[in-house]
């Protein structure tokens, strides 16, 4: 196995097990569920003194200096990308890794842009609109967060018209790479807010073939 | 000019200002000053819709596709270690990029890190201990952003330590890379406050040590 992913699913370790699935890559997957407590355990903060989910392992030979430990899950999907992907430059059209400046341009802003501009009123979205106990959930939270959000949106939908202008699908370029699967595994947590998701058609129409792929599909069949 | 870089030294400019600087690239500076306004108007906004600095274009031969736009402080900084760099593996010792899969991975996963972990009280405290008008200051939210990033420089003078023990005295590497002025890019904005950096000495004199190179030097006598 040339990784090691740690973080179930159902969190920002989707992001490194989107990445490998895509790739074809064989992992160990270690299904460390944070709620339980698993990332407080002295092995596990070992891995990553942050205590957060996703680590990846990435088994390198004792000749290229052995283990490499990446945390942070935008960095995990960036790495797997270059490391474990197509050799940049030679890209035969379905990689998900970037192949010119260009596309890593793309894979880099967008991957930073959502955790700046997007993650955090995502999850509060999500928070309190779905995901915890109703008699904690505060509407008046998730309503700011989703008026927030028209911000970044809107940026994001005039890229994808650009994008189509220049004859380009998804992003980065005219194929899925890893900076969709970035940016769709966070904007996945509103996809059903259609008072928002319906402002932003473009928007709405990328995220739904990002999630149809074959990758994303397998993972919530395995995990369901 | 390889490069454009928008945006004054005293902002998230300083990060792709610093790594153009340390691999001694001639750039074109343009001082957006966003206090005046100026990420607001068209030609900006056509630049980076987000309205924000940093914008860095790389200016690529027609034959690559042309001019390249980054923006995300982080994403700006890590781009132009890769495509103005050394060519990774042929690292001579002395470039701030990345030249294996274990720097490249200290480099992305430090630099989000940053963002995700210490940017937002970093700016906090900055903002109401030093540069905010003092009328407007609030001395309890520093205060607060000051003991939330005890959690993080933690984890950052534990990386130090074991870095020194396996002989590098960088975050990456045996030497400055990119990883380090990322977070030092970010820290600086704490330097001053003794009560929070007495207690970290490793990255107390880490920090020290980024900041007197010539290259921050020289950005800063230039800007003076």
């Amino acid at each position: 196995m040339p990784l090691t992913i740690y973080g179930i699913l159902a969190s920002r370790a989707l992001r490194p097990l989107w990445a490998a699935t895509e790739l074809g890559l064989p992992f160990e997957h270690v299904q460390t569920d944070y709620r339980q407590g698993y990332t407080r355990t002295p092995e596990f903060l070992a891995l990553n003194p942050n205590g957060r989910v996703p680590v990846v392992v990435d088994h390198r030979p004792d000749s290229e200096g052995g283990d490499v430990v990446i945390w942070e899950s935008m960095a995990c999907a960036l790495y797997i990308a270059r490391y474990h992907g197509t050799v940049a430059g030679k890209a035969d059209g379905t990689t998900i890794t970037p192949a010119t400046p260009r596309e890593d341009a793309e894979a880099l802003r967008w991957s930073f842009w959502t955790m700046t501009e997007v993650e955090k009123d995502a999850l509060t979205v999500l928070m309190h609109r779905f995901s915890m106990p109703e008699p904690q959930r505060k509407p008046e939270l998730a309503d700011q967060a989703e008026r927030r959000l028209h911000v970044p949106l809107r940026v994001l939908e005039a890229h994808l018209a650009q994008q189509q202008a220049r004859g380009e699908a998804h992003i980065a370029a005219d194929r899925f790479t890893v900076a969709d699967l970035c940016v769709a595994s966070v904007l996945l947590w509103v996809r059903a807010t259609r008072t928002l998701m319906d402002q932003f058609p473009l928007t709405s129409a990328w995220l739904k073939g990002c999630l149809a792929r074959d990758a994303y599909q397998a993972l919530k069949k395995k995990s369901a």
